[in-house]
């Protein structure tokens, strides 16, 4: 096992590392900015090395200084967290050439699923389901219309040169099919110069959905079910729940073996998450995430499985603590992200913590690196807490979530904890009845 | 179910009581003496009530200003919390006259219970093994020389009006009965005036083991298994975990069985504790508590079941939420209590908490009513946390438990967060080889 792990990176995921490290005996490196001198995380680290001014380009993504940081101080580890370096391949490479473990995959595989293409192309490979349509252009009417009655309307017909939703087409019927190509094709040609089209299945209203899987990088594998994070703006999670409100005990299970096996053929090594979007009991890839996920802890609160230590234990070349047939998923968890921002504009909001008060009692969980007196920089990202709660069923989980808002005391900078509150007394939260676009419309309602 | 709840107690308890009730989406009423103006419960309470000054006699113990704000308030209901007016026969009795409901037992449970006498008959006549002896006066050696072979080597000789150890021997082998009777009779001659004496089981090393009951009130009962309170100091429970890594799971459910019969032959309502002496694999029933313990978290934690919650739901006339059938023991959980006082000393530490941070992460609860600038005031009982820290395995739990108390930062009063640092590093411990004699054994030789 190692004896020093260095932690490049800061805020809550340093901390949850360093909890981790600390639990199996495990010296911890912090590093941090000039902004971090205070953290928390330098604070509870055995040692502390800064690496750089506040921008996190001179700082957390320093590779020179962290690379020197390890060097200094004999770690003979490295945990990336999530965010800055965790999916830069190139960083892995680095490490990996200074005799320092990764702990995360191989930098093969940061670098295959990193790509859009080629990462499409390996899920596809190893049997993950994609979004069905036309490998490439479409050239004719008849084409797409085969096509299009493979893959079942509506169907979305898109500009190959296009972006920002120019020759793109949503066609619900056969009968408009002809209208959109064409339409399609003269703004692609107008907008781009090139009219080259393909279709694909139109999603009208996924979830977003995701499987936590993890390999030894031996073939071995396991799934821990899934996470519902289909709450989003802006494509940023702002809850996360597991198990998905949306999926049955069969669809987990069977989507859950393809991931599991998927992993298996990958060899992949370490924590994943492979997410998809969710719709008519259809799972599309859309991409994997070669890293811890910050909604990670819902998934550890209904399995009891700490997943910094499995990522430690299996980058150590250990096996996983756990096989397929010892994972049980019970009760239910959901996770509100806090950031440090007004809850109406979403504008930052760093600054003084004047008073914190964590929730506690039964099934509750705080990540945060905040304290009484901490000052939060402007620098980084605007998450400062995530509060997991945990409860035999959803009802009960829901109940114990809206008491410990109520409990969560944070003065000084505006947080997003009234948002949460709102959100939980709405009836299709409360439903679990909501898909990736919920939030967008009902942030715009609420004006 | 009750729409109001009054919670007569203070500190920890109170805010662990008033979040239950908010999950359940109760109001509270909290009350409190003036030295508890700025407490955290009276600040997430609903309501607060102030009953009298700081003298507990004048306040919490304040029968009428209770029942006062009760009616001030309009609380349907009233949870005593432990301590206090908790075993109170006669608070309940009057809580009841005023047609408020009682968050405990009925008032003669907690009668009879609360007297030493009438509680070991009622026990052995439900079932409960007691400590075997003499039932009532030894007359001659012949007789005494009888019961001790059959109860078995060692016995304890002992003047039925003594106390502080006088007249009381222990006798280890038969050849040794005939001199220790004699002794005895005459030390309670001289001391007392009476040489009367009784002979019982003595238990040289025995270990405290309680196991947790619930009743409906109309003779459904549950037991939720057992927990370890072995560690003492002066009769004052340091440290509990559950399960006890004495028993086994034979011993676990026949004993639990026999509780549960026993509750469920009493017709017992709510919350209560049946405490045990435990040596070579037999039970000795001490007392029974009609009340919430101090320590009911390491219970909940392996159960999930909130407690409270269960309480109030049957005080409520509802079904508990759960059947014997339904109640699943898993992993291990282990409670520190934290108090303001000197780790090596004891003397009590009250005083301003200048710093505090919580410690979090995945198994890691605190129920605290402190917070950063909190004044503890010095005319309570000094506990002012409790760490409760859940692990698959006693082993990842104790793990958990020694990174927990190194984040926890109380600054300002001592607390004894250093003596439990201590203790989960001896040997003794990490085994979980102990009796209710160890900890007085260990700290008398840190001297």
């Amino acid at each position: 096992m190692f004896e020093k792990v260095l932690i490049a990176n800061r805020g809550e995921i340093a901390l949850r590392i360093l909890r981790a490290c600390h639990e199996m005996g495990i010296q911890t490196v912090a590093v941090h900015s000039t902004a971090d001198a205070e953290a928390k995380h330098v604070r509870l680290a055995d040692e502390a090395v800064c690496i750089g001014p506040p921008s996190a380009a001179d700082s957390y993504l320093n590779i020179a200084n962290i690379i020197a940081a390890a060097e200094v101080s004999g770690a003979d580890a490295i945990h990336p967290g999530y965010g800055f370096l965790s999916e830069n391949a190139k960083f892995a490479d680095i490490v990996e050439a200074h005799n320092i473990a990764f702990i995360g995959p191989s930098p093969e595989h940061i670098r295959v699923m990193g790509d859009k293409v080629q990462a499409k192309k390996t899920a596809g490979a190893v049997g993950l389901p994609l979004v069905p349509g036309s490998e490439g252009a479409v050239s004719d009417l008849e084409e797409a219309e085969t096509i299009a009655f493979e893959i079942g309307y509506p169907v979305l017909v898109k500009a190959a040169s296009g972006g920002g939703g120019r020759g793109m087409k949503v066609v619900e019927r056969p009968e408009d099919l002809s209208r959109s190509l064409s339409q399609a094709k003269s703004e692609a040609k107008a907008a781009f110069g090139d009219d080259t089209v393909y279709i694909e299945k139109y999603l009208g209203n996924p979830r977003h959905i995701e499987f936590q899987i993890f390999g030894d990088g031996q073939g071995g594998a396991v799934h821990l079910g899934e996470r519902d994070c289909s709450l989003q703006r802006r494509h940023q999670k702002v809850l996360e729940e597991a198990p998905s409100p949306a999926l049955s005990a069969d669809e987990r299970d069977r989507m859950g073996e393809v991931c599991r096996q998927a992993i298996a053929d990958l060899k992949y090594r370490g924590a994943g998450t492979i997410e998809f979007l969710y719709e008519d009991g259809n799972f599309y890839f859309i991409e994997m995430n070669t890293r811890l996920q910050v909604e990670h802890p819902v998934t550890e609160m209904i399995t009891g499985l700490d997943l910094v230590r499995e990522q430690i234990r299996v980058a150590a070349g250990l096996p996983m603590s756990v096989t397929q047939a010892d994972v049980r998923l019970s009760g239910h968890a959901i996770e509100c992200r806090i950031n440090a921002e007004d809850p109406r504009t979403f504008a930052p909001s760093p600054g003084l913590v004047e008073q914190y008060h964590v929730p506690g009692g039964l099934g509750v969980r705080v990540d945060s690196a905040l304290y009484d007196g901490y000052r939060i920089p402007p620098y980084y990202d605007s998450l400062i807490s995530k509060l997991i709660v945990y409860g035999a069923t959803r009802e009960e989980c829901i109940m114990r979530l809206r008491r410990s808002l109520r409990e969560y005391v944070i003065e000084g900078p505006k947080t997003t904890i009234p948002l949460h509150q709102a959100l939980i007394e709405e009836p299709d939260i409360q439903n679990g009845d909501y898909s990736i676009k919920w939030l967008e419309a009902w942030l715009a309602a609420q004006d």
